[in-house]
């Protein structure tokens, strides 16, 4: 019993350990996540769940010629330490470090950059199919989460996998818990499975009854209709999976390294898609979150001996400002229900579902549903609000588009996470939003500078006849104080930016989180002796093209957006610039680059792409230097 | 027996048919429908398989109190009959005249513009809930085809109406054939249900067998073990919806008008969500039709007497073109596969499918899973053309940001029926994909002027590093030869625009298919003594910015794209201006309003919105004046 973490190199060391050593290391694994996740914050519940399942996987099966996709990636990290990244591990989810999520650039291990869930069957699929057209024979398996399953994409893999009939093997990790509370039918028949005696038992119980029986007869056919409920649900999983195409094994104990091995072991050897339905505990092995997994999902830094998550003091975080308010207009009117997509907590909604639980809805995973529901739902009289977060938010585009927009019917989007999320990294970035919904007809597109300017533009929102959209950072809010602004909201003019003050030399339009460093820039430039006035621009669709245009004839006129230069506010600016050329000062935009950018701290990732003060009034040095030299 | 359609002014009149006079209107409506969709083109087959359907509905529920939702809309003709649209009927699809597909505008009856597949489970359900909220008591019926039952969102529908355990009517109307061949597990389920001797019937005599067996016991154990497969089969299609939270009726004959209000009748009356299966028969009633229901899916005119679809001479149509340009490709490289979404024919995919059958993938409609499962085969070695049209890749926006995009995967997008697409209208139109894809990072996006260039353009991108889309419109191409490039295709230089033609006055920049109005309109400004050149954008991103900024240097510039005005080409131009605001000319954006368009030809459709010759002409001479002026 010598197995130590750090030497093992690569999967090929764990095949060569015994079950001891292996359960051994497993409890080592599982203290450096511990202790890693408690230094940089991360997802912790989820990895632990997964330790013995990735040590049976990387010991049954030959990776990395055999695939293993996670799905979600963030189950990965026992996956990450096993394959060669232990020595970098204390680097996760920090700025140049290892990513919380697989990443082909950062090991041959990785094969699917999975940040949004429930892709994991489609893609796996594809490899399976590239495998065979290409007459390899490697393996190629999926880990997929309960939660993910609830996604139409795993369905409409699955079913699409069983068309194929390819060798293909999808763990079902089932935990029991999704992101929020699991919901919808299939969550419903995984839990009826866990509660009853084990499926396996059952199975033979049942067969034993009908075998001692003395005579059937017509009794048979009234067992068989007592048993039909009964029946069903003890055929359910095997005939549920079936019903695609899936040859299904379990329920295992996602805990026992030598139950994994052996049916992954039978598993590998079977030429058709095969479910391994496994079950795990979140949390497994550190009390605190096997305690309360939802709260060490993806917990900030905490203390490890006790599991106390730091506090640190600050403004009001922005998703708690706005279920604050989403509470409280919904308390003035009873039409205002809201929506999440699994994100209850994430998205501040936790208060609005304890007023009020009969107006609350979490669809699970199923952005798409959750988009088309509301529509629905505002057809029906109600107006309803669908907060999600905005890159998941992409996953609904075309029942945006088409069920809302087309349809002129009042649904307010607020889009949480909108801009740079921070330790999450690429996947998560909010970086597409302003582009994707400016084009989308009738949609109002806003973001607020402040707190007080969310509660208003809510308000407006809740208002306006017809679908909008409200963009807001990951985070603190900036400490303005807002209670005031709930009792008394203001109604803004749709399409009017807020002058903040104008300056002779230069002029900042910024949008939502960019306000802030803007003043902060204008300050820097006064010290240079520089006046540069900031407009906060409220609304990206409609633009103020008046104000714009005005500007524009006084000033260079900077635009600053966190999203990508491509398609937002700048670019709606420029559009306004470009139709006046002879009297334009020229547009300077500041955006996101129109690229996926890494993990870091929102700070750190904000100065890479010169969107804080700082960067700006260098920035405008510059320029306002370039122009003089013309 | 004297009814007569035209004396149908709402259901209220069907409601007091006796049944014999409803089978009589259902022959009536058959005929109307045939008649009118002879002239105008339209969706006929799955039209004519549900006139019973609507029927029963309209007369057991009392709409439009009662809601129906009709999942695809182009289902609803026989529904627009009865409804009070008779005599509006002979302008179906044409510009001014009905739409092919349920319009809350239109009719009070109507509830979902539903254009785009599988939502209706999702809006159902937001009717039901909100219903629930305001303490109403309509019933919610869904009609939904089983082809739209395997896209993701139907699935994502049905688990949380599960959950809800609402009053919701689910009816699955099992034609057993979607758009292409339908494809996936529950295709499997359902064909083998229909197949099978009618389901109450084999239920019946299972029941019967067991009851005659003199002895079961330890028989029971060997027939059940022999069984399992039956008999999981036996309770599929009730389990299967149950798991869901579903209670099952069915099947039943959907051309029974007595069986359907029977089964209706009773589904009302419960207090939960019900799935009524009904089979019906595409092109039920007209021969052509019930024999070839893929033709006459959504035929063009036909002679009404035989069925002949009326073909008219002229350029081969851009789906073919591509059809035959991707089977050559794929002949010369083992790794080209071709992948689409329940759309073969109307991609042209057909010719590819029968020359590689092991390399074309029909996935059903799923367009999520179509870009993901791609993705996977990119990464597998593959190199996946997958061809959507552009309205519904919508649906897989977040797959190619994340999944393709993210891991720099070589995936080409084929995107048909780009711009305007005429008579299907709004919810068909492509709009907007030169702007949900010109910010996805790494995204190569280019429209071929003519056919000669899209063959290049398939070559380009098939020999590109990354991800690239190539969007052309529906119907027919120029007509220039393009056999040649399958045997030559040239390189094309990616973010290099084709100079056409200069002009003195004033230059249009043009892409895709409105650099040929372009040319015409050049040559109608000559003969006004106006010299007017004419550039061939070819790729949007990246954008020729050094060719537009020379252009910008020398006259007004007139940017032209089938896409709204907002994030596409024109906006990428004026970016460019608005960088060079001293020594521009002016842009002049020319595209689609940011609305939703109506139905109508494209060709008044172009018109409507001043994109065909003439009006560009006309407005490139009011500009040139304008500019005069100032």
């Amino acid at each position: 019993m010598t197995v130590k973490l750090s030497d093992v190199k690569s999967p090929a060391d764990l095949r060569r350990m015994s079950l001891a050593e292996l359960k051994a290391l497993a409890k080592e694994i599982r203290e450096k996540i511990v202790e890693t996740v408690a230094a940089n914050g991360g997802h912790l519940a989820s990895s632990l769940g997964v330790v013995e399942l990735t040590l049976a996987l990387h010991t049954v099966f030959d990776t990395p010629q055999d695939k293993i996709v996670w799905d979600v990636g963030h189950q990965s990290y026992a996956h990450k330490l096993v394959t060669g990244r232990y020595d970098r591990f204390s680097t996760l989810r920090k700025f140049g470090g290892l990513s919380g999520f697989p990443k082909r650039q950062e090991s041959p291990y990785d094969v699917y950059d999975t940040g949004h869930a429930s892709g994991s069957i489609s893609f796996a699929l594809g490899l399976a199919k590239a495998r065979d057209l290409r007459g390899g024979d490697e393996n190629i398996v999926v880990v997929i989460g309960d939660g993910a399953l609830t996604s139409g994409v795993a369905f409409e893999g699955l079913n699409n996998a069983g068309e194929h009939r390819t060798r293909l093997i999808v763990i079902l990790n089932d935990n029991s818990m999704s992101i929020s509370e699991n919901v919808g039918g299939i969550s419903y028949y995984l839990t009826t499975l866990r509660m009853a005696p084990l499926y396996r038992s059952t199975k033979a119980r049942f067969e034993k009854v009908l075998r001692t029986m003395p005579n059937l007869g017509t009794r048979a056919v009234n067992l068989l209709k007592r048993l039909k409920g009964g029946l069903k649900h003890f055929l359910f999983p095997e005939a549920w999976f079936e019903s695609f195409g899936f040859r299904y094994y379990g329920p295992i104990d996602g805990h026992d390294i030598e139950a994994l091995q052996k049916v992954l072991g039978e598993a590998k050897h079977l030429n058709e898609p095969v479910i391994v339905h496994v079950v795990t505990k979140k949390g497994k092995g550190y009390p605190p979150a096997e305690n309360e997994p939802e709260k060490y999902h993806g917990p900030g830094p905490f203390d490890p001996a006790t599991g106390t998550i730091r506090v640190s003091e600050g403004p009001p975080y922005w998703n708690k400002v706005f279920g604050e308010a989403v509470k409280h207009f919904a308390s003035q009117d009873k039409r205002v229900v809201a929506i999440t997509a699994a994100m209850s907590d994430g998205t501040g909604l936790d208060a609005f579902k304890k007023a009020f639980p009969d107006r609350f809805f979490d669809v699970g995973i199923a952005e798409s549903h959750a988009v088309t529901y509301a529509a629905g739902l505002a057809q029906g009289g109600m107006i309803p609000v669908v907060a999600i977060y905005s890159t998941f938010l992409q996953r609904a585009y075309d029942q945006i588009i088409q069920d809302v927009a087309l349809q002129k019917l009042k649904v307010v989007f607020a889009i949480d996470r909108a801009g740079i999320v921070g330790e999450d990294g690429e996947t998560h970035h909010g970086e597409f939003d302003l582009s994707y919904l400016r084009p989308v007809p009738g949609m109002t597109v806003m973001a607020p500078k402040d707190e007080r300017e969310l509660v208003d533009m809510l308000y407006t929102a809740l208002n306006l006849p017809g679908p909008s959209a409200i963009r807001y950072p990951r985070g603190r809010a900036t400490g303005v104080p807002y209670k005031e602004a709930l009792e008394a909201p203001s109604l803004l003019e749709v399409g009017k930016a807020e002058v903040l003050a104008l300056g002779r030399d230069a002029n900042l339009v910024a949008i939502g989180s960019m306000v802030v460093p803007a003043l902060e820039c204008r300050e820097l430039l006064k010290q240079e002796g520089i006046s540069c006035g900031v407009v906060n621009a409220r609304f990206v669709s409609p633009l103020d093209t008046e104000l714009m245009a005005s500007l524009l004839r006084s000033a260079p006129l900077f635009v600053l957006e966190e999203n990508v230069s491509t398609g937002g506010l700048g670019e709606a600016v420029e559009a306004v610039a470009a139709s006046m050329p002879s009297a334009s000062h020229g547009v300077f935009k500041m955006a996101l680059p129109v690229a996926f950018l890494p993990h870091g701290s929102q700070e750190v990732l904000r100065q890479s792409v010169g969107l804080d003060a700082k960067s700006i009034a260098k920035r405008v040095m510059e320029a306002i230097g370039r122009k003089d030299d013309r």
